[in-house]
């Protein structure tokens, strides 16, 4: 049975480390909120299980994943279960919590990228928080992207080849890191471009993430929304250095 | 062999969390940092961990737990671990997973408290941000707090005998919300007043955890830091309604 994932149909966002997932394990999986109504797809669907009053164990907000009876949310939630089941994460418990502390952190990093555009709040538009957004990209730029870039670059470095964040082979955090790069060089292609030099192995886990033949294959696809103004990567270069 | 926890010592943070955990079980362990650098603890040793460059998987952060060899760093991965090892999480995979998710759901809700006295940066004061705190606070007490403490009545409305957020016992997602009524309580009394008619089972869920022997010991000790203005929780009464 094919995989459900529940997410906002237009933007990337925090649903793309799931689609990640889910494409380099081959999984079946069906894009509910961007099917159409006919077919039971679309919105309506994806606020039945958000707002349904029978709904169990109802998830707090999108992404979340249907695997048979189960309803799954959080995308770090998600991905734990999903790596147990394709093979995207060590067999060990050890391996396990390492894998997803790291994707943790990369969840505390991407909610630090949201912020930049959205300080004040996330009901106000962009314009209506300029100024402040400039102040806290500012203090993004110079502090927070060196430190865990560089905390990402250290972790493949104290990891054997430095190929991967954990163990020998791939994990949902190599492909979620990917992402986060993808995502910075989009939204701050400037600052990138000064801080990749001393990050040669965050960038090459990068490379080879997209190289890989299925994520190629999903990144030229239709399937890969385009980065946008109202995702979580935004190019606004009055805040980029 | 005791535990080590590690945090910063003189606020309860996100390390209460799973100082909670850990009384609840009734674990030994020693809050590291608070120790005496004589006797090898305070703050050199739990920057040791973060910034030592033989640190195999180095946390990003504080808290995190030191147990026999493992370095578990990230709140929501420290309690999955402990929970499976104390009974304070369901023994099946479903039941774990949605302990998680709800233990990341309170962790987005932390997240936005901590930001409503610094929206606009964390390297800044409160006193240079406070204007654009009050405008995150009116937000945030209008829409964000009510969303959030609707959805934990609902999860509760919706299990069996509305007592736990999990199943029949107690798991450390409870532990978890109660922490989160203590401080809003103490930080947002005004706001909380108003909002608690509605909520009697998040209400009567803290005051249950409160009375439960060994949380009601930890809570008279001087184990327990009182809530202050380092914290996340603070009582900035211009922030209230």
């Amino acid at each position: 049975m094919a995989y459900e994932l529940y997410y906002w149909p237009t933007i990337q966002g925090r649903g793309e480390f799931v689609r990640l997932a889910l494409e380099e394990a081959g999984a079946r999986y069906v894009d509910v909120a961007r099917g159409s109504k006919k077919e039971g797809g679309g919105m309506p669907a994806m606020f039945a299980l958000l707002d349904g009053t029978k709904v169990d164990r109802a998830p707090f907000a999108p992404p979340f994943l249907k695997s048979g009876r189960l309803l799954i949310g959080q995308t770090a939630n998600i991905l734990m279960f999903l790596g147990a089941r394709h093979q995207l994460t060590p067999a060990g418990d050890a391996g396990r919590l390492w894998t997803n502390q790291l994707q943790l952190t990369i969840a505390d990093f991407v909610d630090e990228i949201h912020d930049t555009h959205h300080p004040v709040g996330a009901s106000l538009y962009y314009e209506e928080q300029k100024e402040e957004a400039s102040q806290r990209a500012a203090e993004f730029r110079a502090q927070r992207v060196p430190k865990f870039l560089r905390y990402f670059e250290t972790v493949l470095s104290r990891n054997g080849s430095g190929k991967h964040l954990v163990g020998g082979s791939l994990s949902y955090a190599d492909l979620s890191l990917f992402q986060v790069v993808a995502g910075l060089r989009y939204a701050f292609p400037r600052m990138m471009k000064r801080l990749e030099r001393k990050l040669p192995r965050v960038v090459a886990l990068h490379d080879r993430v997209a190289a890989r033949p299925r994520i190629a294959a999903y990144l030229s696809s239709d399937r890969r929304l385009p980065f946008n103004e109202d995702g979580i990567f935004r190019r606004y270069l009055e805040l980029d250095d």
